[in-house]
């Protein structure tokens, strides 16, 4: 069934404005457009490095927010400005990916298209390009979605998981989803990563351009309308027009959500590569190299009896002492001091920022 | 015994360098230079606030390292210059203070000195005046040397204490040392304080500049012989080639190790005017306002879910999420992030940083 002459194409969803970074991330320069690991490339830039392997960059199509169009021109100047495309409106995944298959429907009749997040983090890029090579190639062979799940390694509640289906893949390692499972508590967790069934979701998909506009057509009939109205359209002088005044009535739903939960047919293809959506500043400790005493350490960092500590440095030396599991994030205008277990209250602080209209620290 | 006509001048010993409040403090500005309540007020400006109540400005004498000099004179202007007085060397408090004794006795005859250390903080200033006022009369009438005792309100083990005879002492609450007490261990400070018969040594003294001449005769002869050449040469035009030549060659030694606990007679009186040494960082926390969560907060400081903290800003918001006894201190080219109980290593930091040739950071 695989069409040896389908392109392959690659689509970096980077419209994301997560605060969960604050104060290195704001909302004119959101995580993906961020050096989170002291190494100088962005998020965005090694997503992109990441999918070249596979796919020449005449071939990836970025989907981000209009306000980020220039941050993605100036980080990935190698991608031609007509693969930038602009979401008018944040409508989550399942819109922002039927805009890039509209075009590339449009453009290449079909092709196979590997769907990536701009801010996850992937430690053995080999590996994780070879799963997302046999995802196309699943996905073109069987005419049917293909969602990358990780091999989880500890019993995390911050992702959602697959179970999938125990049957023998016949040496294909492609596998047959059961169901999608929401975030889970600890002890669920635990019992998910003990029974062998379940994989992380790590947001990464591969289908054809043409099964997700059928998928879409089935699942979200409203979202598909205006889609076929996108792809009409698509590189003619009156795109933008339509894009602005459509894009926005499609509703915001998740492709998960959406689409995949619906699909009676989908497989996954479990990976191992030292995967991490880096959700927010403790996830640093995880994915990025840390001192003897735990310590992650980005910037000019003297320390004293300190460890499991996570330091994201800006222009000014910091001195740490007699510190454990806490959080200081530095930049010019703004300090973040916190504790580990309480990362997820940094929105705490965002929020009472924009309750006192400080929106020039947002 | 009093004499009537004695004058009442005050001594502000401003020559530490004490590093225990880096970042905010550096070599070229210590702490008494530094307004660390956050009202704008230096802590040497307190300190002449706080005997202006008692004594003119002409007759209040500063006692400072001369790197300081200028430091002093911009922020104590109604000192006339004359009554600054240059510490060629770093010679500890006995020098410090028979360097003023010499130059008041060679201007006033003899007069009524109050001595005090120009980085302390008191919370009730007109008791402190009382206090010291008492000290000055009882001086002069006993023509004896007297010690401000502080009333201990909890074993503080970084303190020296004075153990005070318990016979009474007439209603003048003028009593008589038995001995000094070395900074205990929190056991023995703990029986100091239910004792009863212990004060806090507070470093503030009064005596007669004769008194004090004569007792460093008969305890530092090496003192003595060096300041009465520096009594000689005072108001002279050889004044500073002498005072360079000879204040180097005193040695190093406290006026409490060199002199007070020589003398066989000398009186304290007890006084509890919310007096503080502000030691350190931690220190703020008792002697500064603190929010409902007992936060000390000086800047502009956003918190949630956080107690029992210091934070001492610059410029820049500091956010801080569910940290407990942290010490948050933001300066322009520094942050110190330090458990409470870790404060002491301050000073590692700093040697580490004298170590790694960035002395522009000290």
């Amino acid at each position: 069934m695989q069409n040896p002459n389908l392109p392959l194409t690659a689509v970096i969803m980077a419209g994301g404005k997560g605060e969960r970074f604050w104060p290195k991330s704001r909302v004119r320069c959101p995580k993906q457009f961020l050096s989170l690991t002291g190494d100088g490339e962005t998020m965005l830039q090694k997503t992109f490095k990441r999918i070249s392997r596979l796919v020449p960059p005449e071939q990836v199509y970025v989907v981000t927010n209009g306000e980020y169009m220039d941050l993605v021109k100036s980080q990935l100047p190698e991608v031609p400005e007509s693969n930038l495309l602009r979401e008018p409106a944040a409508r989550n995944t399942a819109p922002c990916i039927a805009l890039a298959a509209a075009v590339i429907a449009k453009r290449c009749g079909d092709a196979l298209m590997l769907v990536l997040p701009a801010d996850h983090l992937v430690r053995h890029e080999p590996i994780c390009a070879d799963v997302l090579e046999r995802a196309a190639a699943a996905a073109a062979e069987k005419d049917a979605m293909v969602t990358i799940g990780i091999t989880p390694t500890y019993p995390e509640t911050g992702y959602g998981y697959i179970a999938f289906s125990d049957a023998d893949s016949g040496g294909t390692g492609v596998y047959e989803v059961d169901c999608f499972k929401e975030k889970p508590d600890l002890e669920t967790a635990r019992q998910y990563v003990e029974s062998g069934n379940y994989l992380w979701n790590s947001g990464m998909f591969a289908w054809k351009a043409s099964t997700y506009l059928k998928a879409i057509r089935e699942h979200l009939p409203a979202v598909a309308d205006i889609t076929d109205r996108l792809q009409e359209a698509c590189d003619t002088p009156g795109f933008e027009k339509t894009l602005l005044e459509q894009f926005p009535q499609m509703p915001s739903i998740s492709v998960d959500f959406g689409v995949l939960e619906h699909e009676k047919t989908l497989y996954t293809i479990p990976g191992s590569f030292g995967w991490d959506d880096v959700g927010s500043w403790p996830s640093l400790r995880r994915v990025a190299r840390t001192d003897t005493n735990g310590n992650y350490r980005d910037g000019d960092v003297v320390t004293f009896g300190t460890k499991n500590c996570v330091f994201s440095g800006g222009k000014r030396l910091i001195a740490a002492i007699g510190l454990d599991h806490i959080i200081v994030v530095d930049t010019d205008d703004a300090l973040l001091v916190c504790d580990v277990d309480a990362a997820q209250n940094v929105k705490k602080i965002t929020e009472m920022l924009r309750e006192q209209g400080r929106g020039e620290l947002l």
